[in-house]
């Protein structure tokens, strides 16, 4: 624990941004205040920290999502990495730039950060405002861990695992740029998705011991994991779960997706996993010493996909 | 320490941009690769972090400062944030958010960035690059510290120390935006701060127990300590070190100093202190049980100053 409660700011309209947006918190927030947030690490364990920036008009666009939605997707796409990490969430320092005629409107965006700080068990411990001509979000994510799931981990003789059900968030930006209907199953796991926090844990302390997760795309983060393992990851892609009216490719190809690809020598109970979490955990493939990188399968034959589809909303 | 080495990344244009950066950082990098960092905090330490973000024509502007200079000061910014605890530095986490144009340019940025980390003794243990219209850098910064110091541990009976000497930055900028000149001792000020670090730690081991850096203005953070400890800030204006050619009412109103404030029960070496860091430590005032707030004396006579100067090159 930090030192508790809410220490008086100076005058300022800095000040008065920062007091409203800690009051919306409520008991959220830890120890804001002061120049840096002061956090009991668990002894024995290690801190895990990572950062992420989402940009208006790069990673979101306010036509398409609330404020709120921003907000809680933005803090979510952060822990989702502590949740690669098999760590335990313990809470975020957020850095938001904000255009100076928007203030008065960003009590959404704070409850949107609330609402996956709340959904992950998490706390918020500080942070920056500034102003800038872009929306922008910078979360920085940390928890702890005794024994951490790494990229490198993967080995020959692993098993590949996926938690959820793939394709929803690119169908729904597809269908956004495009004007077509959007599904409200695709819609949904484009605003709502989850950081992994507990089924990651769950799956460390059963054997695995690779993690990623899913922010560039199925295809392309296994890479990362191969690349990193410096194995051969092979994934049949008609074992991995796709969304209603989804292309299997484009579902493999599509970003922020924040579900977890999983390693593991010990096979992981997938039945037991759906019935504690409710999401679906399928074997999709498994690793090998051949060449490293990914080869993808269908009805046993190689396809040659490329690893992601269109970068679709990115600037340039 | 991380798990050592560079890891391996999948194909990509944001990644050879990263491996560019991480060669940049060279050992100065530690861990990067995986989704968080993984960081060892000394056993019943706590952790101190905090996170700071610079946006171009808002925090800096680009025909003032060069690249590596706006990476040096945005490092230091942050850092300086630990210095005000009394923390020991351990290491960065960069979120660089980039106009596409502009990447193949940018290894001066962390070519600073890597230069205010080395100054203050701290690796860089990851990040987050993504695409913006607006050049802007996040960076988070944490360290360790078994007993912090705080904004609202000011005492009646305390002593009110300031590091450095004051008015140099605020004199550049005012210099800068009437084209006037720029006398060298501001512009070295301006653009190469300190985190006092070393010197918080020797004046926390020697009774100092509140601290605050400089960032806002010497007025206006004194008030951020009176207000945060429920205390009376008496500070003589007379006493104030002042560069050169400053006015000393613009030198206590100025900004981005990173110098510190301390306060402590304990009468401080300043001379010691002079010997030991090169940089004069004074005594400028006294801490009472009066009403909460900052008065500032000149000649034993109260004046009536504003907190800050002019919002220099602030947005809107």
């Amino acid at each position: 624990m930090t030192h508790g409660g809410e220490i008086a700011f100076g005058p300022g309209e800095e000040f008065r941004f920062i007091r409203r947006l800690i009051r919306r918190f409520g008991s959220l927030a830890a120890g804001i205040g002061d120049d840096a947030a002061l956090i009991h690490i668990p002894r024995d364990n290690m801190l895990a920290m990572t950062t992420d920036t989402a940009v208006d008009n790069v990673h979101f666009r306010r036509d398409w999502l609330t404020l709120d939605e921003i907000g809680y997707r933005a803090t979510t796409a952060a822990i989702s990495d502590l949740a690669a990490m098999g760590a335990s969430g313990m809470g975020i320092l957020i850095a938001l730039a904000t255009p100076p005629e928007s203030r008065e409107n960003l009590d959404a965006l704070g409850d949107g950060i609330a609402r996956a700080a709340v959904a992950a068990g998490v706390r918020i411990f500080g942070g920056d405002t500034v102003r800038s001509v872009v929306l922008s979000l910078t979360i920085t994510a940390f928890g702890n861990t005794r024994d951490p799931l790494r990229r490198d981990a993967a080995r020959a003789g692993h098993h590949v695992y996926v938690t959820g059900v793939f394709g929803g968030p690119a169908a729904a930006v597809r269908a956004l740029l495009d004007g077509t209907p959007v599904l409200a199953t695709w819609r949904d796991r484009f605003v709502n998705p989850h950081a992994r926090l507990r089924e990651a844990l769950w799956a460390a302390g059963r054997g695995a011991r690779a993690a990623i997760d899913i922010s560039d795309g199925l295809l392309a983060d296994a890479a990362h994991v191969a690349a990193a393992s410096n194995v051969q990851m092979t994934l049949d892609l008609d074992r991995v779960p796709v969304m209603e009216g989804v292309d299997p490719v484009a579902a493999v190809q599509g970003g922020e997706e924040y579900e977890l690809l999983l390693t593991s020598a010990i096979p992981l109970d997938c039945d037991a996993f759906r019935r504690r979490f409710g999401v679906s955990l399928t074997a999709i493939g498994s690793v090998s010493d051949g060449e490293p990188g990914v080869v993808i399968t269908s009805r046993g034959k190689h396809l040659d996909i490329e690893p992601r589809g269109y970068d679709h909303f990115r600037i340039a």
